[in-house]
């Protein structure tokens, strides 16, 4: 992609830049908030006038580290969170004031009491079911962590500040589906790697304003190589949507296998990415609205999470899908679990091959992967000969 | 314990013996409600007219079945108390007409959805931490129950039936707390694997109040082999207490070597044993009472867990402990993450030997277990003999 698109350069070289934006931005008396998970209600840390950063990990670096605290068995994700930060190896942990946590799932939520000890930690109640009680609940934790805000950084969050947040946030969601629904086109006009890079990068943005631009400009260079017939793909490449546990640079050895073998990623049914495009509708009651935008985020640690399947039935349909890989990290019970469910919705519903893959951010299972993933798009390439 | 404790006998046989009784209270029109966690409020379930049996599952058997649907990385508990659900190989799962589920952890919660397309379950939405908000929240959820209970079974669920089930179930923690507390003599009156036996079988109880007599009874008839010098112990056995996850018949590993190998456990903090004997407190508000009493079990599924460390604390103090055993069940984070501040909290308290041993309901490990039981009694008895 590079070479050929220029916002794309921009935004490759994203994360890097950033630390040290972040670092002035700091040096100017802004606070900071690290947050590990998509139920994070980020409208509130802007709201607070605080930039909002992601601290999930995505690499395998830290985790040796992390493994001298952790046990082995939990989820690299959250070992690779747990060692940044064990670490001081992450700038984005370094320079957070507060940690934004939520009782999702039990290695998280078990990881954030030892997080605590190093840093300010706000832990919030999640629901794990979305009934109308739940949510009131969580309207009550949202009331809670803006008293914390506005205690820790001295501000004072007036419905203007929420409503200016829910616009703003909403823009980088639309910036962020259109740049994504482009991959409906066939072929994908990018790859799932430089996809995930632009995702990956763009999470580490200190100006949100900026990010949106930056995005915007990167679907209108990808729409014009579009429709000049660019693509790395061609119309016979097996589409492949991607769901289950969040992938980023680091841990995209699926993502970088799917496509070295012949395969396109065209969509990511994870919480970096197209989980992540829903918007905050906004009522009357503008709290109320932001609790019900994150309480219906289709993640497994919800029960049940019929969101999830629903959901994943219409990308197949939008995306044109041609397969689904399930991914699942080693220790992570609830997409482990619901893979059985999801494999059995599909198969219902759209029918197309379904592939459960565990694995962990190493590369010691690649090989057996590869021929998996080949003989998956094997089969994909024979169902679509015999069709007619 | 045999021969010389005619309650013992009574209780070892026990099981079975339930089996056929729970058929009979079936045949008569009596409701049967299944639950799996200490988090289940049984006092509404008597309330409401109904049996609870515990569903538990802690024997090795039906694990092969379950991991045809349920991730083997899964812990056993899960797969064992699923297993026996898809088998049909449980009498108490068999007669159950109701599941009662609760929100605790990931592995839990995802195994009942795949439970609930088998019977009616209820799903309770359990806070993991225990604050004020929470509380409310409980007790909306134990309204909930409630209807659901009047709905289902067709009766009333009074203030007063409320009242009677409170004073029946703290009759039954006292007589329970009674017979374990018999275990600070020195030595112990009873092993380990025979307390575990009785607290195991007396689970399938289908009339309480006999159950309770039954326990008043053995606890009698200890006290008085205790005072007459029979014991299966000396004073100079290694006095362990075993931490952590629950443990029952089947999967008795642990307990078996350590008293096989010359310890002593004496105390078993967890859901099956001291966990269970703390009361409700009525007060004017009787739910309110219930909701407070289960929401501060000191399970690690919640964050934090600060009750536990406690309770361990006290109980190493009470018991006399040498060492504390640290069971964690293969796959279960929670327990497996919270060991780190376990370990901590009690060498900065009272200072007793700690060991963790993460392990399953096979006898594949058995000989490692052996190696590291026996050295960690070494050392207990090392120790000692370091004492003035």
């Amino acid at each position: 992609m590079s070479e050929i698109c220029a916002a794309f350069d921009e935004i490759a070289g994203l994360r890097e830049k950033n630390a040290i934006t972040l670092k002035v931005a700091k040096d100017r008396g802004r606070k900071v908030v690290g947050t590990y998970c998509l139920f994070s209600p980020v409208e509130l840390i802007v709201a607070a006038g605080a930039i909002p950063v992601s601290l999930c990990g995505t690499s395998p670096t830290p985790i040796p580290a992390a493994e001298k605290v952790l046990p082995r068995s939990l989820c690299p994700l959250i070992k690779s969170s747990y060692g940044f930060a064990l670490t001081d190896t992450c700038p984005f942990f370094h320079f957070s004031d507060l940690l934004l946590a939520e009782t999702t799932c039990d290695g998280k939520k078990k990881m954030y009491e030892l997080l605590g000890e190093m840093k300010p930690l706000h832990l919030m109640q999640l629901p794990q079911v979305q009934d109308e009680a739940a949510l009131e609940y969580w309207v009550l934790e949202l009331k809670r962590l803006i008293g914390r805000l506005e205690e820790a950084f001295d501000v004072k969050i007036t419905p203007e500040k929420l409503a200016a947040a829910i616009l703003l946030l909403n823009e980088e969601r639309r910036s962020l589906k259109a740049l994504q629904d482009l991959q409906k086109r066939k072929p994908a006009p990018i790859s799932g790697m430089d996809l995930l890079t632009v995702l990956h990068n763009r999470g580490f943005t200190v100006d949100k304003r900026e990010a949106i631009d930056l995005i915007d400009r990167l679907t209108a260079e990808l729409t014009e190589l579009s429709e000049q017939g660019i693509s790395p793909f061609t119309l016979k490449t097996p589409r492949i949507l991607l769901t289950g546990v969040p992938v980023g640079i680091g841990s995209d050895k699926v993502v970088r296998l799917v496509e070295e073998l012949g395969g396109s990623v065209v969509c990511f049914e994870s919480c970096g990415a197209y989980k992540k495009v829903d918007p905050v509708q906004p009522g009357k009651d503008l709290l109320r609205s932001i609790a019900q935008k994150y309480l219906r985020v289709p993640c497994s640690c919800m029960s049940p999470n019929k969101g999830r399947l629903q959901l994943l039935e219409e990308l197949v349909r939008e995306f044109e899908a041609d397969g689904v890989i399930d991914l699942t990290w080693q220790g992570c019970h609830t997409y482990n679990v619901e893979s059985f469910t999801v494999k059995r919705h599909l198969q219902e519903t759209v029918q197309v091959p379904f592939l459960q893959i565990e694995t962990d951010y190493s590369e010691s299972d690649t090989e057996q992967l590869k021929v998996r993933i080949e003989a998956f798009l094997e089969l994909i390439g024979t169902r679509r000969g015999g069709r007619p």
